[in-house]
């Protein structure tokens, strides 16, 4: 099973679904979503690594990994990366910690497939 | 595999081992658990959304398709879940987005059994 | 000093030079955010409910007090208030219990304003 | 001002007004919640650590302050005070820290009252 | 498949590539997270039963399988295990129930490997 | 009463007293707290920045102080702040819109002592 093929698949099939649906909240929310990220008076690359590290102290496995991959394309490094993990352990305590681990493996995922 | 049959007889399975043990506080927190969303001042309806949405906010997955089963049952529509997930959504953050696909998921799993 | 007055100016205030920042995103939220109570499938008193249940447990005590307003604004009755803290409680454990001392409180206060 | 007497005084009073509401809930939950620390197979003493941890890593201070008043009556002493603080420093991570600034004050004017 | 074997497999694993990274605050986190533990003015086991509640409010799976095999290992029994439970069910609330669940099965998965 | 002094003179003395205990732990995650934010493979400025976000969202008040007064030292303009925010609010919630206005009426007062 590609691990990281499945997540995007079932992310973008859900997605759809709530999209679809008559429920003018979530376009928004989700057009809100995506605007935050872009470049402004910080470039996207921060914003990123800002998304990443609030979803890593808040345990969110999906955000984690959602902006893991948003990191790796913008080119974050392993280096960079390391020190988000840093400061979302040290804020968050030892519970980040299994978050810690999921997080390098997918990241090494995402390596592999380049 | 059957999701939903699996989530109830694993939850059922776990709280009968729970409820044998000689431990007082289960029992009576069980019981309170159930209680509180019976009729009252306000509808068993209304109190499972409320319990629903706590749920959704606190991103408890389980406890998220033991409500939505809930108010499944007691004739919430698509629509008003829908309302219930956009609250969610926003006093929860981003953070709640994957729990929504899980449970937009799961209602339409107890949808199509119907 | 009148709490209740304090809490409104405060909260006026600093929205005020929220607003005025040059800053799309502030405006698009603040404005997702008053609109997702407004009437639809479910109304709007039902809306302010679960806005008060998910800050409850949340334990945002700014929140709750803006969701008490709004829910005492919207003829939720004390008995029905109580009945969303149970679930809150419930839900959210013991922990809520400070911030249900000061929900009553705060209701408290409405009503001797009337 | 004193601080404790203050705590303790708002606490009392706002219990007496929850309890005297009509509302089965609270009564027992209030029940259950003093009667999970009596002695049983883990000594009062333990169970108080026990609440004390949870409140710091839920970093709830008026629980803390409540739990801080039990153990220091049980006999733990400023060691032991010392090194629960450290299990919630490193499991909730650098965020307890404030409240860890706050439960030491309050240990401190407790220990100045005997 | 040995769920038990499992879970320490994949945890030794993964903290071998992150300690196998040159970046000093993992270490250090790491040495601290092991030493914080040990005997003091506390035992180990009763910072053990602290560990275990504390991942319990907080609702993170992973930590709660090392700590309930650390309890395990070092004679908490099953009338105190319980009781720990009952704490973290109390002050976290109804959410704490899935977990609770995954914990007992926990439990008697190490129970049945002896 | 000056709010920024006041915060800067309370955190000192506590840390102070806190340090003064024979507790290694506490000495080890202080030590760690201020190294994390030093300049590695992130600036020291990029990982103030990471600190703030974390804060916002898991909603620490004194936290958010701290990390805001390091940000505006290390050249954080007013702009990038409001950023920092959004994407705090985007991520965490309507829960974090009452810690931002505590938060932007932090830096105003920052930025009248200049």
């Amino acid at each position: 099973m590609d691990v990281v093929q499945n997540f995007r698949e079932y992310r973008a099939k859900m997605n759809e679904i709530i999209l679809a649906e008559d429920n003018l909240f979530f376009k928004r929310f989700y057009n809100l979503d995506s605007r935050t990220y872009e470049d402004g008076a910080l470039s996207a690359q921060v914003k990123e690594m800002l998304g990443l590290v609030a979803s890593l102290v808040l345990r969110c496995d999906d955000c984690v990994k959602y902006h893991i991959e948003k990191c790796h394309e913008l080119k974050v490094d392993r280096k960079q990366f390391f020190e988000i993990l840093s400061v979302a352990n040290l804020v968050g305590g030892s519970i980040v910690i299994p978050h810690t681990r999921r997080a390098v493996e997918y990241w090494d995922l995402l390596d592999a497939k380049k």
